[in-house]
């Protein structure tokens, strides 16, 4: 293939395709260049003027290497890989770096190797990142267990690109065993290890990065910045859903840019299709006054170098045609969107098929739980007082109130009060468990509601104010495989979304799934969810028992801050 | 080992090793930091506020990564590689990516193992480039061919870490085949390949890039430069005995910075022992205005970087400990030098041995010629007019001059004229080889004078005014198994320096040859060498056919710009 480049590069064979009259940003140099772009095969093989086999006039439009997500969670969009590729692709990302953690918790490495094999079907370059701390921790019930053994036998495999973040940054800072095992493997694999951080400082930052991590995505403002980047860290500017840092932008100086890079982490499918991805990232950072150049160097090269992946992110002889054509580096609307050199997306849409999904067993029917009844969420407690969830609208945190519930019949009674009944069943492995709590002012009303997206292990997560109404909620969820339901108990109707992958994602094309999801979610706040949160994602997170304050686990009431199990009663 | 780092690291545990009250580098901010920097192992664990087993004193010291030397051939030093590590350790380096190109030509595949071996005995990391290009042109004989095949088998060896700068660019630009396998070969082993492409632009520079180099060392000023950063390859910034082109900093720009990397090619042990090594390009650099956390990050990061030396080139958590303590940024008068942790270098002296010489067979006894006679450097001409060479002071480009030359007996007489006849005569493999030519101005009168260093394929260059000492003079190298020469005719005295190791190098130290070797050249000085001249180092480029103009080599009279072989006679 090498002759064939050079014979194209000197001119003495056309080139497959040209990119002409473009003007181009060298993010060597910082500058903007005018010229034709030659591609032969998967790479560029000059820069100049040439003809080529196929040309595409590019005089009006401004060619940039396309942008490299550093950091994304793929399930977060509850799409398939090629529904994802075909929402971001368009929109100029050609290569991810993707941390499969979630589908992970719920099926092991099988998850993984899905995530791979299904975004081998797309125009989308899909670097795994093992998922280095599942369960996130060691007190719920997950799918899987990835123990440092486990870690051992996987991360060296070739379709495993590095070690995702490390969230278990407690015991990294402890240097507990296991911990260790898993980061030595990494290592001794020569494989890279992504952070996780948040405002971690000082002498426990420099344990946590003695583990070898190489990024953060956690970073806070300022003087968190200056540390992290000080000590070391690729600094991950984040443009997620929810977890958003574009304003750590104003801390990139020309001495310290090649440290920062782009990344989504979390993002779902109604933003990617409405607002974008990385091209959204970059619109708003040039529209806060970042050097457009800078923005897209910070989504191109340096990411590239942070993942050591050569030959990609610049626009050179030799380089990937990974390519993206926008109309200006002030809107970012890609034109044309190139991968390995073919034109793969043009005017927004893609140019390749998604319907034909990659879809095995192992991801398919995960929902496992013998089925429940109205019993089974009987909340016995001890007095009147007692301990209630409450929910911080836009985040992930929680608040512990104390509360004052009448019961009867040994029954928690919450219908007609501020308070509903939270539950977390365990749906892997049939255990049985079942966690119960109270959460304070939701304003769901009259039945239950239930998902089985619950980080990080992915139980179910119901809340109700009818036992019947959460039996029958937990059931359909086992029924359809998993997703999102609500029950009404007035009309006894029972409304669904299936999440057929995992219970996670749905295999669907991304349009009608948003449809269906937008109705259910209407749903639940006509039910009376108040319109600050996410009606259903907000509850995804009164799990996730690494971040504070009182959360649920389908083995009871957790307190993150003392990280230990803590009694619902209060008096 | 991970967790000796976190204990210490959090200051659970006192570290090995404590650089106390250091102002530092931060490569990655550009900015100068203050405290203490811990180290446990080979590691860097934490800078901040530490105690340690063992405490050094840096209140008054900048503490720098230990430099990086991106590009060198050791056997310029004319030292084994522990002693030019003796040199250059204690001037800031512990790193070089070195290029065994004359000793491969001597010895194949067996000089690299050795350059391997000899260096695995002292703190100086030796990369070891497989050179790309033995020989250096199809038309003469060298020890050694390294073809398409070879390089295939050897270049995924885990002892060589890249491909050595691809002189060959006319073959990589004319797509020649066996260039190709070479070129294919490196990438498919995952190495990096250094380019070598002085004046190459526009397409040909297009082409070569496609080739699949990352580097250039022979980058000429102004829009040179900016063509070779703008099209990805790093450009390294000379500072060698000869070629140097520190100016080139002035195109140093914030924006591409990070594309630079200081390398010195060749550079001769009194250099090396008189001015310095990378810590002498940084005083320079700096003394004509470059920025100095510019110049450190050059000689640090930036190499690290290009070369994907990951966890080297900076003060972090994690780094390698390699380090540099100087004076202060003007002068980088290195006090102490640490290599994985380890002082290695006190007040510009090793702290290491190196008296005890990795010597295999395989690089001595290298001078391999049938015994030669008087005879066989007759010269006979057709008529009076013939081509002589002419060399440039300063330089390695010879010219062509017509001369006017008497002959007697069918033997060309220069006895007494300005001319002098030159000879090279192969010494790897008894072909009997001898080219034969004439050379004007040098100087030298009264018998002969000969070296085993003539790049590149390093056969025995010799020059004199008598046919019987230059046979003498190719005896006595044969002898010494190599080195430099002079017999004077009058007194019938031979005198000569031993270049054991390949004809190239000696297995001494650095001071005594040092003093040999100047005696020699003394002696040659007194015998007419013009002072402009270097007296034996001028002639090693005699036999160098890949720069202008007329060369000679063993196989006869050479025209480069023609590249092809020319006759003698001019009439």
């Amino acid at each position: 293939m090498l002759e064939k480049y050079i014979l194209a590069a000197k001119r003495a064979q056309k080139a497959d395709l040209v990119l002409k009259n473009a003007t181009y940003v060298d993010v060597f140099t910082g500058k903007l260049r005018k010229g034709d772009i030659a591609i032969v095969g998967e790479k560029i093989v000059g820069t100049g003027e040439y003809e080529g086999i196929e040309e595409i006039d590019c005089t009006a439009l401004t060619v940039l290497p396309s942008y490299i997500d550093g950091h994304v969670h793929i399930e977060s969009s509850q799409l398939s890989p090629e529904e994802f590729a075909s929402l971001v692709v368009p929109r100029g990302t050609t290569t991810v770096i993707a941390d499969p953690h979630e589908i992970t918790n719920v099926c092991g490495a099988a998850g993984c190797e899905y995530i791979s094999k299904a975004s081998g079907n797309v125009p989308l370059e899909v670097k795994l990142q093992l998922p280095s701390c599942v369960p996130a921790t060691p007190f719920e019930t997950s799918g899987a267990i990835l123990n440092g053994k486990d870690i051992e036998d996987i991360v060296a495999k070739d379709y495993i690109f590095g070690l995702g973040e490390f969230m278990n940054y407690p015991g990294v800072i402890n240097s507990d065993p296991d911990v260790i095992k898993k980061l030595e493997a990494a290592h001794a694999a020569g494989k890279i290890i992504d952070g996780h951080a948040p405002k971690v400082c000082g002498l426990n930052l420099n344990a946590y990065l003695c583990g070898g991590v190489s990024t953060d995505h956690e970073c806070g403002e300022g003087g968190e910045i200056e540390e992290k980047l000080s000590k070391g860290l690729y600094v991950h500017i984040r443009h997620g859903s929810s977890a958003r840092n574009l304003s750590n932008a104003k801390y990139i100086t020309k001495e310290n840019m090649r440290r920062f890079i782009l990344c989504t982490d979390d993002r779902h499918a109604a933003d990617l299709k409405e607002k974008g991805h990385i091209d959204d990232a970059l619109r708003k950072l040039v529209a806060n006054g970042l050097d457009p150049v800078t923005a897209v160097t910070c989504a191109t090269l340096n990411c590239a170098e942070c993942y050591g992946l050569k030959w990609r992110g610049a626009i050179a002889p030799f380089y990937l045609a990974d390519l993206v054509a926008v109309d200006n580096l002030k809107n970012f609307n890609a034109k044309y969107v190139f991968k390995n050199g073919k034109l793969v997306a043009k005017d927004g849409k893609p140019l390749f098929e998604t319907s034909k999904r990659y879809l095995p067993a192992s991801v398919l029917n995960t929902v496992h739980l013998k089925d429940v009844t109205a019993d089974d969420f009987v909340l016995t407690l001890k007095g009147k007082k007692a301990k209630a969830m409450t929910i911080f609208p836009d985040g992930v945190v929680t608040g512990c109130e104390i509360v004052e519930v009448e019961s009867k019949d040994g029954d928690a009674q919450v219908a007609g009060t501020d308070l509903l009944k939270i539950a977390v069943v365990e749906r892997h492995k049939m255990t049985g468990n079942i966690g119960k709590g109270l959460i304070k002012g939701y304003g769901f009303k009259g039945g239950a509601m239930g998902i089985t997206i619950a980080h990080d292990s992915h139980n179910i997560i119901l809340l109700g104010d009818d036992n019947e109404s959460m039996a029958r909620a937990a059931n359909r969820l086992k029924e359809i495989g998993g997703g999102m339901v609500i029950v009404d108990k007035n009309s006894e109707k029972v409304y669904s979304l299936t999440l057929d992958i995992a219970g996670l994602m749905s295999s669907r094309d991304a349009e009608s799934l948003q449809r269906d999801s937008r109705a259910l979610i209407e749903r639940a706040h006509a039910m009376g969810v108040k319109r600050e949160y996410e009606a259903f994602m907000s509850l995804a997170f009164t799990s996730l028992a690494v971040i504070p304050k009182l959360k649920l686990l389908d083995t009871g009431l957790f307190d993150v801050e003392s990280f230990s199990f803590t009694d619902i009663n209060a008096e």
